[in-house]
């Protein structure tokens, strides 16, 4: 079963589960083997951070055929904490892998650059950056990062981890005091959208030229001149999956290719 | 000076100081006379209830003319919980009355109809309604409220204040799951918004005929059958004034025609 999510990351330990920590992942399948009574284990398309938020997480579960999965968002409504919902829920075939079988993920980062902050209903989702910031140079540093690259530099190092990644779309628009980051990629290492926000900010405020980014890609090393922005300002907004009839193709590739994507 | 101020409701007992509790009114009194070093006293244009939020609130207070006004929103920024925000402050005429002069107010109330719910992030401005709603039945129904009408069944009533109001829209669009109404008058009774909401929800889940709102209107009483919606799907949005040179008219026509509005 493919289930589409949604939460507030803010009171969150991000998504993994950790012992005595309150995470995404333990609060949904604690809730939900408690409403389906059977064992829940759930795999996602993102592992987000703790604070990183999401309007379009993807999760599957391999569930008993008896679970009436139209009803399952209404019923989990009522038993889920108000900062996590489950808003659809499908059958999908065998193949279909949330973590494996994704072609793409794109996440969204918002921060205000408004001399008073971020708007009081939207603080928990959007980062209140103190200087102004100039969109047209966060385009124009951004648009030297697409493409196939080792984003070394941006990501924090995991074990065996790859951190060559197809970084397909780095965009930015402004709506009033707001700026949106629209950031797509076959997958992110740890950490990578925060790291390549915090670079670009600095660009943004006019600290950094508009080449210092891109220059950062031959690092072979994570860069420690770069900050990573702030958790609350980033969500995972949609994940890209191929026809059914891919799926098991996709998640072969995705399997061989890439050793341990892990966001 | 004028002021245009943000709030998040969720944690406020409202605008009005009241003894012992958060309001709206208290924290920036007090912030604002602590930083400026002088008593600050609000009048606003609307005294929002206990939970309600705003993202264009109006107050006006007399200043020492040494303040500086353009860096205020930042200063202020620095001192305020992040939950009120004020985002403008300009120096106006001295007719100026953010109460009286004010033409019109402006609020949304939002309501998501989804299976699932509120959005997480939007859980705090945006009521969970448990039926679908029917959106061309609510903007039937709200059509027919327009004009100047005694809104006596849709107020609580308070000593001396006038019930009569000129609703100017009502209108809802829906957007996915989720319905905004729009609504605009003079000026709103105690309540009035939340009440002509929770009565038009009624018809929008099919529970109430469309005429029944409106039939209301020949009450001369507070009408026991109105569910008054919950505060927290509410916002006031936008309040107009008029033209410098005319404002010490309207205040003049506002105080005489209007016994005390409130809202």
């Amino acid at each position: 079963m493919r289930l589409d999510l949604a939460y507030d990351g803010t009171e969150f330990s991000g998504w993994a589960r950790q012992p005595a920590r309150r995470t995404v992942c333990g609060v949904l399948e604690d809730t939900m083997s408690t409403v389906l009574r059977e064992d829940v284990n759930l795999t996602v398309a993102g592992r987000t951070d703790a604070g990183v938020h999401a309007a379009g997480q993807v999760a599957h579960a391999d569930l008993s055929a008896a679970v009436d999965v139209a009803a399952l968002p209404r019923r989990l409504a009522r038993a889920l904490p108000a900062d996590v919902r489950v808003f659809s829920a499908r059958v999908v075939p065998s193949a279909f892998d949330a973590r494996f079988s994704a072609l793409r993920r794109h996440y969204e980062y918002r921060v205000s650059d408004a001399a008073f902050g971020a708007h009081p209903l939207r603080r928990w989702d959007t980062l209140a950056w103190p200087r102004p910031l100039d969109v047209d140079a966060l385009n124009a540093a951004s648009a030297l990062l697409l493409g196939e690259r080792d984003f070394c530099a941006f990501c924090k190092r995991r074990e065996g981890a790859t951190t060559i990644r197809e970084l397909q779309r780095l965009a930015w628009e402004r709506s009033g005091d707001v700026l949106t980051a629209h950031v797509s990629a076959d997958a992110f290492c740890h950490s990578m959208v925060r790291s390549l926000v915090g670079a670009l900010l600095a660009v943004g405020e006019g600290r950094k030229p508009v080449s210092w980014p891109a220059s950062l890609l031959t690092s072979t090393t994570r860069s420690s001149a770069v900050a990573v922005a702030p958790a609350h300002g980033l969500s995972l907004v949609r994940v890209d999956y191929p026809d059914d009839a891919d799926l098991a193709a996709r998640a072969l590739v995705t399997r061989n290719v890439r050793v341990a994507p892990t966001s």
